[in-house]
């Protein structure tokens, strides 16, 4: 990728924003504030930006208490560099201020549109931790140790643990190199994102594994939490987040799905597959939509009734034969 | 560290049995069977080895099917390769026969006691898969795509999944050039290791989170199982490996300990920690041992006089003051 068109602009610029996406992982954190922390060694002026701040689970990243969930004088920066967003909409209301500013464009996702006075798009990257990376270390901007734990994180998160098939050579080579550059443990890292739960998550979790079901022979599992089972266990809504996983990894199901209450029959579905079933085509027949093998929709009606329609869609969109390994 | 005693032990022998621990994980059986195979690439007769066999969910590992639970001509063998073990006792009956064969011991156990008449021990190395892989790279034995997959399953299992501190650039590297090597997609790696449980796993699971409770001001979690538990559930007592770290991964908690009933009146331990506290030091007041971060043992009692005894050992050994992050 041609790294010259990105080398101009950052000599040029005094001063600049850095942003990514509302509810934001630990990709589009630790890009924004490696990126950041790497042009302010530079002598530029910047300012982290994330509508949504940083979740607590990422408050430990080095740098994270600069980012700032508002910016009053957007006009007086140059520029705005735009991290790990398809879309520019991505990154909240602050898309509608930006006429004056010039808008760079650092990307991983294959769907990028493209929005930016100057675009990276680099779609064979796992993450856009491993763009900017790959952008430091072409521009030979030194990584210094907080930015590298900032990147390893980026990775970590985006590769789920180097889990996914997104992880190349390339993602835990990089890993590698960052992790060598660090001086912070990987446990560190893994414990602040994946081990610092609140109680109450575990409460609910016991709650909803109670109501695991399977269907279709054994190929589809089903779970779902209600408001009520929430209450009783003090928790809130965002505690349940990736509790459709655990129905995904029971030997033999092919398709999971998490049913969130919403309101008196209304749900929210996280639907996950394990292998080559493409949920996101179930989910945009339910109105929804996703990624081969994570979509999510909403749905009306009793429980028992949107489970019912869910096996329907399914049905119809694989032949009951195709739905074997 | 050098390779020569081993170049020369290779070069003469002409068939050896590949033996690791009994109940083996990815490290123990990935390990044996990549060792086995590169030796079979150089001409040697090859029989692999464990006690226990491949568990379920090892069974997708190239070469699994080769595993041997007993031999019956042990002494048709030139030699013996004993990877994973930190005490020859960790291969199980087998050792009472090796009297005529020539043991090399090739493992990363810090405690190895050397039984081997050749030892290759390397304590940095995070993985016995990581050893075996550095002595096929020192020795220009080629690593062929079914191998490189077992490496690679032996490092990310012992590595927790490239989360724990022992996860070193060293052991990032290594994971970097296997996948090249590999022909392999490390999802399926992960999913196979991580996602293949049987749905008794989340119901247990479900009924062992409702008996979570915090002591110590948060800083202790304390789940159980109960074998009437357990009947209910469908499940058997191996289902319940790692619920302990459901407790741990509690924000907060610092020690987690799991109880699964044995017999009337009678439990078996697992205690972990998350950060500097070393439950090994409990562990072995109570009659067990283990690790920094991971220690066993049994107690007597009801449940309610078990997690007393276990408290006043844990504030017996740590000031109350210590127990804080």
């Amino acid at each position: 990728m041609n790294l010259e068109p990105l080398r101009k602009a950052i000599g040029s610029l005094h001063s600049c924003i850095i942003a990514s996406h509302v509810d934001p992982e630990g990709d589009a954190i630790g890009s924004i504030l490696a990126l950041g922390m790497a042009l302010e060694n530079l002598g530029k002026d910047v300012a982290f930006y994330n509508e949504s701040g940083v979740p607590r689970a990422l408050r430990f990243l080095p740098g994270a208490d600069r980012v700032m969930t508002r910016i009053d004088s957007v006009n007086e920066y140059d520029c705005i560099f735009i991290v790990d967003c398809g879309e520019i909409e991505r990154i909240g209301r602050l898309r509608h201020r930006l006429e004056k500013l010039n808008i760079i464009n650092i990307d991983h996702h294959l769907t990028n549109s493209g929005f930016g006075d100057l675009n990276y798009v680099d779609a064979e990257a796992a993450a856009a931790g491993l763009v900017v990376y790959e952008i430091l270390r072409g521009l030979d901007i030194p990584v210094t140790p907080p930015m590298a734990m900032n990147l390893y994180t980026a990775i970590m998160v985006d590769t789920g643990s180097f889990r996914y098939s997104s992880t190349s050579p390339r993602s835990l080579a990089a890993a590698a190199e960052l992790l060598s550059a660090g001086g912070f443990d990987p446990w560190d890292v893994a414990r602040n994102v994946y081990e610092t739960f609140p109680l109450q998550r575990m409460k609910i979790l016991g709650e909803a594994l109670g109501t695991l079901e399977l269907a279709c022979d054994g190929k589809v599992a089903f779970m779902h939490v209600t408001r009520s089972m929430l209450q009783a266990c003090g928790a809130t809504e965002d505690l349940v987040e990736g509790f459709v996983n655990f129905g995904r990894s029971i030997e033999g199901v092919e398709v999971a799905v998490f049913f969130r209450e919403k309101d008196d029959d209304a749900w929210k579905l996280s639907i996950r597959s394990k292998g080559s079933i493409d949920v996101s085509a179930i989910g945009g027949k339910l109105g929804g939509g996703g990624h081969r093998n994570a979509a999510g929709c909403k749905m009306q009606g009793s429980l028992p009734e949107a489970k019912k329609k869910f096996i329907q869609t399914l049905q119809e969109q694989y032949e009951w034969h195709s739905l074997t390994r």
